[in-house]
Formats: structure tokens, sequence, C-alpha cells
């Protein structure tokens, strides 16, 4: 197949969705050809699809004739999962899916198209009391279905559980473009196999999901939110198992390392203490102020008890958007310390936050390119982000060493290469070392049962 | 095949296990005929293998002979997952692989054989101020394996969710004697297809486990119980969905309808109100004695005001006990008003309760058997109970379309079979018709993938 779809499988396409559904100029499929990451990959043709039936419409076609399909939301993916790495194929944008089709306050559920992008949503559902937990950095750029597609995870996933938690019931389009629903309402379902969570994180190689029932909480009403400073970030690591341990499950305990503080204080001036070796930003929430604040104060006694130099509490909505406003503020200030990053999302035993932390710095002196550690600590998942200069070439080389020790440090701590980017492109090298051969295997299976052409995002988790 | 195992095939087994490990004369293997259910199907053989690595030896032997397995825990099952349902087969019996095999309190962690019962689990847990939160009915008669395999819930299932939130991994014998290991230690993982959730709820279909790594919380060290009586069970439902939209989140929001609070009273004489139309049993736990008071506090007010005739808190640990006591009691006191029962496991959304209620209601006066309705009902989770003499064919007869008439309730408000029992053999006939043609196909071809000759607990899930 060439890059050049042919003029009567376009002809079908544009039959199915209309002429402003389907794009092919040079310059509109670039638009589609990047997403996170530094891959590209040229598709031959865009498509639009409005609804779930036209996408399976779609699917006939590339399935008669055999040509990848390629699911994309927003494009923010961070493993190459949206881009196409054949020579061509069709990628599939949802973003003209974008709709609420049902809200049922009663149940606490929403349907959604796999199109709407993740804070539209929450925006939505907040409007009436209710509460969508998994926040992605990517919140405002990335949509539903790659949220799914990826099992997206955030900050609040320690309390709240990450996006699968919240997955009731999906629209699939399968290989064959026939539709399956999976799931429902009811809270417990035991009714089958687990599809729902099966195609949560298959990273649109089993099916399209086009529109996704959601459980929702209610909205937490009171929120506190605290920065502990410490010397060693063993500490801090020993202070965040020591709140655990006490029976308080705060949203979130995120990590910043020396270098993540750095380089935030350097960017955005936010009178951060530069000279700790670690900082933790701890908010809990829920429905009572009065216990909302008793679990702050308690996680603030902890760490000092942990040995944190400071405890900052934030006293007004202000000092907590500030909080907030540094620890999103790492990924952009670290454009300002180099040219490129390169994030990684290793998951690893939380008691190993230490070790891990120390051999990642090992990596970092061994090479010579600052890697910048934060992540989400009450889950053990870390993001080391190497920052370097791309034009360079013996930067990038350096790069990928490192990216493999780092993938190897994770993996002999018990842990593994991702919580919530997804294997894609970038993790495939490392799949089988991570999994087993045997394990590999049952998924190769699973992905043949269901795709037996191997039309959806060829090429992606597994090595051909 | 035979219900006579050939001398060949048990030599193998017997090398593989010992002779005290194979059981096959008529009085053993009737013993592994039944479950908790009226389903009864004798083995040809029964394997007690006392590891993974015999397990597996145990499969390849079947596999060359192409001899049905049953994995079998504590036989409490109930949907006959666990019974052969084709003449003979070998139960492997899981009820010598009951270690704990490593407990990781840095990273609340556990690491259990299959066949450890799930109450013996709980206490060594609490030993160290751990917690194992799932609490199926059977928890002092079922074991670990068993509650993955039909991803077992329980009261407590409201605040904790259900079993398979608390898989990390597991170590699975694939059909061909292959051991896969899933998952680990790491909180988040999406390196591949979700294989935990996969084999979570298959039922012994997709593989033997054998071991699992779960996880644990925190044992909350306060606990405040109260009984809630309303003379309208829509009342109490739309207590239980006021309760939830506070924000408030008990670990246990039980429902009791008027016919199981008689049944209960006339059993055990606990001093429970019979002319209430149904009660509920709300229990707050968590790490802060107050934040547990006030939230008993609040779900008590919130009951008064959606129309409670009384709200009773458990004062101290007896009174809390004698609450239980009676939501326990349930299940045995239906045995003294009539020789059989036959329960069933409805899911519904939440706001339908009061509209199935009904029905049932209807059902049970169109028949002329008595239905006792009790369940979970902050997850929608009905256990209709049945009541009838099983001696009376034309009781049974009756009861087999009232049993058809539940699942129709239950799917016309958009529910499902089950919330915790699993599909197994009774649910079979319906199955299709609650899942769809599509979903039914899907899970068929994962079931052929991954065992095509289909010998793992066949004749289960599928119609043949």
């Amino acid at each position: 197949m060439g890059v050049r779809m042919e003029n009567r499988i376009i002809d079908k396409l544009i039959h199915i969705v209309g002429r402003d559904g389907v794009l092919c100029t040079p310059e509109d499929l670039a638009a589609y050809s990047y997403d996170g990451t530094f891959a590209e990959g040229i598709p031959e043709a865009v498509v639009l699809p409005p609804t779930t039936e036209q996408t399976a419409e779609i699917v006939k076609v590339a399935a008669e004739h055999r040509i990848p399909l390629i699911a994309r939301g927003m494009g923010s993916g961070l493993a190459a999962g949206s881009i196409p790495v054949r020579a061509g194929g069709i990628v599939v944008s949802f973003t003209r899916m974008n709709r609420i089709l049902e809200m049922d306050t009663a149940n606490s559920t929403v349907l959604v198209q796999a199109g709407i992008v993740t804070a539209d949503l929450q925006a939505e559902v907040e409007k009436l009391g209710l509460f969508y937990p998994p926040d992605p950095s990517s919140i405002r750029h990335s949509t539903i279905g790659g949220n799914i597609a990826c099992n997206a995870g955030g900050p609040r996933c320690l309390k709240y559980g990450v996006t699968g938690n919240y997955v009731l019931g999906l629209t699939v389009v399968l290989a064959d473009g026939r539709i399956l629903k999976t799931g429902g309402k009811p809270i417990k379902d035991v009714t089958g196999y687990n599809l729902n969570a099966l195609f949560t994180s298959s990273e649109g190689t089993l099916g399209l999901i086009t529109e996704a029932l959601l459980r929702l909480v209610t909205r937490p009403r009171f929120t506190k939110t605290a920065l502990a400073e410490f010397d060693s970030l063993n500490n801090a690591s020993r202070a965040v198992n020591a709140i655990l341990a006490e029976g308080i499950v705060p949203a979130s305990l995120e990590l910043m390392d020396q270098t993540a503080i750095a380089c935030i204080e350097e960017a955005m001036h936010l009178g951060l203490t530069t000279d700790v070796d670690a900082s933790l930003i701890i908010e809990t929430d829920g429905a009572d102020e009065q216990t909302v604040m008793r679990e702050a104060e308690a996680a603030g006694r902890i760490c000092r008890e942990n040995g944190a130099r400071t405890v900052k509490v934030a006293q007004n909505e202000a000092e907590r958007a500030g909080l907030w406003k540094a620890r999103r503020s790492i990924s952009p200030s670290l454009a300002r310390k180099a040219p490129n990053k390169l994030g990684e999302d290793i998951t690893v035993p939380r008691s190993a936050i230490p070790e891990v932390v120390q051999q990642l710095r090992a990596i970092s002196a061994k090479y010579g390119l600052p890697v910048v550690i934060f992540g989400h600590a009450g889950d053990g998942n870390l993001h080391p982000n190497i920052l370097f200069d791309k034009r360079r070439h013996e930067e990038w080389e350096k790069v990928e060493k490192m990216v493999r020790e780092i993938f190897e440090v994770a993996l002999a701590q018990g842990g593994t290469l991702s919580g919530e980017h997804g294997v894609g492109v970038l993790k495939r090298p490392y799949f089988e070392q991570a999994l087993g051969s045997v394990s590999v295997e049952v998924q190769r299976r699973i992905k043949q049962a269901l795709d037996p052409m191997n039309i959806l995002n060829p090429g992606k988790m597994f090595q051909d």
C-alpha cells in the first residue's frame, strides 16, 4: 500500500461522512502526523465521523481493503500510540464526537461520546454537584476516548482511582465493523468477562471506542492543600508511607525532587525554597470541612514527624492555586531549561521510591544530562524527565541509552514501564522484557482473536 | 469419555501430586459434586495440588487427554460454576494451597495461594493493622481463588470496591500448562492489556488461578453502625440516594425488606420491628473517630429527612454485632420458613430499586411463593430469595418461571444477571439475552484464543 490512498476508497469514505469529514491534503495529513512525543507518521487519510454508526461504516471499508485504522483524540499521547507507524492508514479522529449524550443524576452516571475533552466533561458534571475524578495533566487537551484507551491517571487517582475505575460501559466498533456494547449502569456486574477493563488501556488495538458510560461521584465540597519541604527525599518518601499507614488517603500526594523545584522557581518565581531535596504537595478533600481539615493537619504532623523542614498549609484558594500552579508548571518550566525533554512514566512499589530516585540520579550523573523527577508518590508513579538538545546527535544517543536504563531500574525494583502513558510505539522494545513471553503471547492471542487482519492500530504495543 | 477415568491417567496424576493428592472413590467424588446451589455433577477424579508447578503438570496431562478441568475452592459457589457439567472431568481443588507466601507491609500487599479462606487471610492481615475489604457472605467458607474467579462482592464493597479492585497480580496456569504471571506491586500499571481484570470473573474458563497478589488498605480503626426503619421502601431507597448525593460513602448500605425482617425476627427474636416496610443498615468507618461519628450522624439525619420512622445507632460493639447478626441471619432464617430457597443476585441502576422491588413483589403474588428481598442497596445489588419446597414439583416449576421473570425485570430496568455470584451454569440460558450476541461472540473468541480445546470449565457461561 502506498502513502497515496486510492480515489475509490476516498470516495467511499466521503460517501459515509461527507466531503468535510475526510481530510487528505498534505497540510491536513501533516496536522495528524504527530502527538506529544518525537514520533511522526503521515496517514493516507483522516476521517472525522460524527456517530458510532458512521465509524462502523468506515471500519467496514478499511476491513474490506485491509487498511490500518488509527484512532485519535486530541493527539496528546505520550507513547506515540495515535501515530501511523506503517506507511499510511486512516486516522479516525473523534474530535467531532464530543457531546454529552445523557446525564443521569439519580444514578450518578454520564454517557459521552469518545471525543469530548476531559476538562469539558468535568466542568459540565460539576455544575450538577457531580465529579469525574481522573485528572491527567493533559486534561484540557485530551479526550475521554484517549484517556480510556490509555487508562489515564493523574494526581487525584491516589484517592479516586484511575480512568478504568470510572468506566461502566463502552460502545466499541470492532475490527469487522460490528458494534459492541459493554457494561451498563449497575455499579457491580459479573455477567461474563470484564470487557470494560479489556478495552480500557488497549490503545486502539482491539476496537474503536466511540462512547463511554462513566461513573461519577459527588463533588467534594472542601479541599485543603499543603506543601511539605524535606531536606531528604528519603524522608519525604517515608512520610508518604506513614500518611497512608495511618489510614489517611489524600486526594493527591505529589512528589517533586530538587531539580524539579529548581526548574519551577527559575521559570516562575513563585518563592519556592530551592535548597530542599524534595517537596510533597498534599491535598485532602471531602464532603465535610472539619474532616478535610483534620486529615490535612494529621498529614502535616506526619510530615514533620518524618523530618519535614517546613509544612505550609494553603490558607485560601489563591494560595492553593499557587501550589498547584507550581506542580503544573514543571513541564513548561523544563522547556526553558533545555530545548527538549523526554518524560517517562515508570511505576514502582511505593517503598522503592528512594532507591529508584537514587539510581535515576546516578543515571543522570553518568550521562551528564539532567533528569528531573516528579510524580504521583502515593501510587509509586514517577515521571523522570530527561533534559537535552535533540539537535545534538550525541545527546539523543545518550537519551536512548538513559531511557533503557530507567526502565531497567524500574523493572529490577518490581516496577513496570508505564503507569498512565501506555506502551504505544516508544515502549514496544521493552514490552516483552517487562511482561515476559507468556504474557505477551496471551495478549497477542487476544489481539488476533479480536482483530485477525491486524488493521486496528498495527505496530503498537507488540513488536512485529 | 466415560465417568470412569482410565487408570493410566490416574497414575499420571498420582505421579504428580502423590497418592493422597488424588481422590477417586465414589464417596470422595460425591463430596466434590455439589456447591451452594441445587446442581450436581460427579467428577472422574479430584486432584489437590500443593503448588503452582504441580497444577501446571496436572493441566498438561488433562490437555494431552482432552479432559475437562474444573477449578474449585471451598465449593460455596452460587451459580454452579465449580460443578462438572460434562460427564466427568478432573476437579482441581485448591484447598491445600492455602498459605500466605509474602506479607509486604511497606507496600500494603499480600501474596497468597488461591486456596486460602478469605476470612483467614483477613484475620492475618488485620493483625498487622492492614485490611482486605471484600466481604462476601461466604467469607468463612470461600477461598480467595473462588472470590477472584467470580469477582466477589459483599456489604463493604460500596465504599471499598469489589474483589477485582484488590487484585494487583495473578499466577495463572493456562490451558496448555504454561504459567502466566500478571501485574505486580505497582498500584498503577498500563503496560499492555489488563489481564488481571480479564482473569478476574472468568470463572475458571480461561486459566487456573493459583496465586494472587492483593492490595491491602489500612484497617479502619473506628466504625459506627445504625439501623434505619422505614414505613415505605421507596423512602429507604430515596434515603440511600440522598446519603450518597451528600458525598457520604458509608462502608455499607444494606437493605432488608419487610419479608426479610419478618423472617429474621421469627427465627432469631432480636427485637426487630416487623411492621416496617424496609430497613437500612448503615455503617461508616475510617481512621478518625470524629469523622466516622459525623458521617453516621449525617446519614441518620438524611434517613429521618427521607421518612425514616426510627434511626437507632449502635452504642457499643454488642449492639453493632446485633445489627450485623440480623443481616447475616437472613439466609439461615429463610431455611426455617421453607424447605428450600433460591437466592438471586441481580444488579440494577440504584434509582430503579423501588420499581424493581415492586415488580418482584408482583412476581411473588402471581406465583404464590414468598420472595424475600435484601441486598447491597448502595450498589443496586439485590438478592431476591424465593422460598419453596423442592419436593413439590409444581413449586419447582414455578420457581423456574419466577427466576426468568426476575431476570427480565432486571434487564428491562437496565440491570444485569449477577452482581457477585457469576454466570456459571444457572445463568447460562440468560447470558446472551443479557449481553447481546456481539458481546457473547467476543467473549467466545477470547475463550477460544486462550483455551482452544475447551478443557477449562467447559459448559460454563456459554451455551454449547
